[in-house]
């Protein structure tokens, strides 16, 4: 990085991005405060990418850095927290270029000006590897308010926001793999691969409602499964009923793989969450109030088994699932 | 890493680490949780270390992970705040295993019992890169009462905590630069590099004390920059006064290179501050209570100038001073 040591490169590129921030104290000093009001807690979240492995090598820069910043508020939002303020660790490539950075740095300040949330500080380091980016995101939600994996109950409805399998279709779509998809369907897809929407509206308004929530990262059955362990129970999920975008059907018409996609693609950061039966009304009220649209894809069924996740196709006969979802380090 | 996918690892090897601690959600959830007491604000830093950058490639796995716990309690100490929680981000070589990830763990846990603060979350990932690891301490700290950079006040005595140089040096001794140390001191020197003691309890009584702290990272004369520039002084320092410890006086007999490790090293995460003159009782009485040798080096002589930083002889002649310290993408 020729001409920008760690110094010049916080300047120029971070520092405005905790500007308005005073707890930041401009990224300057050993440590970033923040203050957590009466009768809130503290919610903080990290996730790592590592290029060519969480993100394609040539993504756009503007496009990885939201990307990463949007998983961690994903993360938040399954909690039914409010973001506060962001930390960013990078361990950047010895040859990344003053325009791939000011590019990163322009992504980041979309986001921090989009979701209302400043950088408060972090570290910059350099690396013979691949780009390698840490964020930690803080937030804050009422004590006891909090959203947890672990209190789904016997009976519950299962619900998930947005449309499924659009990420993991835009993935495809970028690697080549979907010929023949109309152009605008193709954008769509990629679009939804890099720039999730985190739910942050919606998991504010949950408490209350939700017994249990989490964000679609590893994929619905994967995830629906952790649902499942943390609350010691079982569920059915109906094929017809997941939520597909035009896009994501047309893709679908093109691949041979059924609904692979979207009962174990990653990547859809929507949120999957469980309700008491008969909330169905005001589950409607909230998808209205929030803009979001919600569909019941299923019910929880009993108590812990061997198979925490039952699909049914349209014709009522289940369906079979491999090792459901993105797992690292697998075999 | 054969066996073991991102969830079997968290559960054997980290999940351990966060008993005790119900906010942390067993590891299990999307995030976890905190409660920052009335009258407290939080303080949160992240350090990035990248093996063969920061550490090196053969560094033992457990002193690894718990330097860079360190270094970012270190943070913590020179913002005077007290502990609360970890989150640990690790990127791991595909090849890296099992004997050396519980070496790894068991390192955490040594230092998670030392300083009794619990692992509270993460994010586990492979890369086809070297180990890069991201840690995010989280601390707290009376309103008001944190210690900054920026508070250097002309006339102002200048202190170090500790003995200065030893970790720079002790890394000369591990790449087999120090040729003919008595076997105590090199084992000491590397000690210091391998393994920093992060000044928590002193950080904690400086307020009232202290008009300006940070700790030493990038070394003296680096950082003491960063101080003068914050608070918009000039220091002096005098060479003959920097506290070294006998193996760092054995060793520097040894090498040519006269006093750089100990004003430009880095890695001393020793604690600097400036007081007030006249406080030499109250910094002797804290030396005493917390058992943490405090030597004044210089003080504060002006207002901000082109070089911050000047460095007196013993003879009282001006040193010369290269770019300073360790920084990262120099030219």
């Amino acid at each position: 990085m020729p001409g920008l040591d760690e110094f010049s490169l916080i300047e120029e590129f971070f520092a405005p991005l905790a500007a308005g921030c005073p707890g930041a104290l401009g990224l300057k000093d050993d440590a970033a405060l923040l203050s957590v009001p009466p009768g809130r807690q503290l919610v903080v979240t990290s996730d790592a990418v590592v290029a060519g492995v969480h993100f394609l090598p040539d993504d756009p820069a503007d496009l990885v850095a939201r990307k990463v910043l949007r998983t961690n508020l994903s993360d938040l939002a399954a909690m039914g927290a409010s973001p506060v303020g962001l930390m960013l660790a990078a361990a950047f490539p010895r040859d990344t270029g003053e325009d791939w950075l000011r590019l990163f740095a322009s992504g980041l300040a979309a986001d921090v000006a989009e979701f209302a949330v400043p950088l408060i500080g972090g570290d910059t380091v350099s690396t013979p590897g691949p780009l390698t980016l840490t964020v930690t995101a803080l937030g804050t939600v009422g004590q006891g308010c909090e959203l947890r994996r672990s209190r789904a109950q016997l009976g519950d409805t299962i619900w998930v926001s947005g449309s499924l399998g659009d990420s993991a279709l835009g993935l495809k779509v970028l690697q080549g793999q979907v010929r023949g998809l109309a152009a605008d369907h193709a954008a769509f897809l990629a679009d939804r691969y890099r720039l999730p929407r985190p739910r942050l509206a919606l998991g504010a308004c949950l408490h209350g409602l939700a017994t249990a929530a989490m964000d679609i990262s590893d994929g619905l059955c994967a995830d629906l499964a952790h649902i499942c362990r943390a609350s010691g129970v079982k569920a059915e999920i109906h094929a017809e009923r997941l939520p597909l975008s035009p896009a994501a059907r047309a893709a679908l018409e093109l691949t041979r793989e059924g609904l692979a996609p979207v009962l174990s693609g990653g990547d859809d950061y929507e949120l999957l969450f469980t309700a008491p039966a008969g909330q169905d009304a005001a589950v409607a009220a909230l998808a209205d109030r929030t803009g979001v649209e919600l569909t019941a894809i299923g019910r929880v069924t009993g108590q812990d088994g061997d198979e925490p996740v039952v699909v049914y196709g349209g014709d009522g006969v289940k369906l079979f699932l491999g090792r459901a979802g993105w797992r690292h380090f697998e075999g």
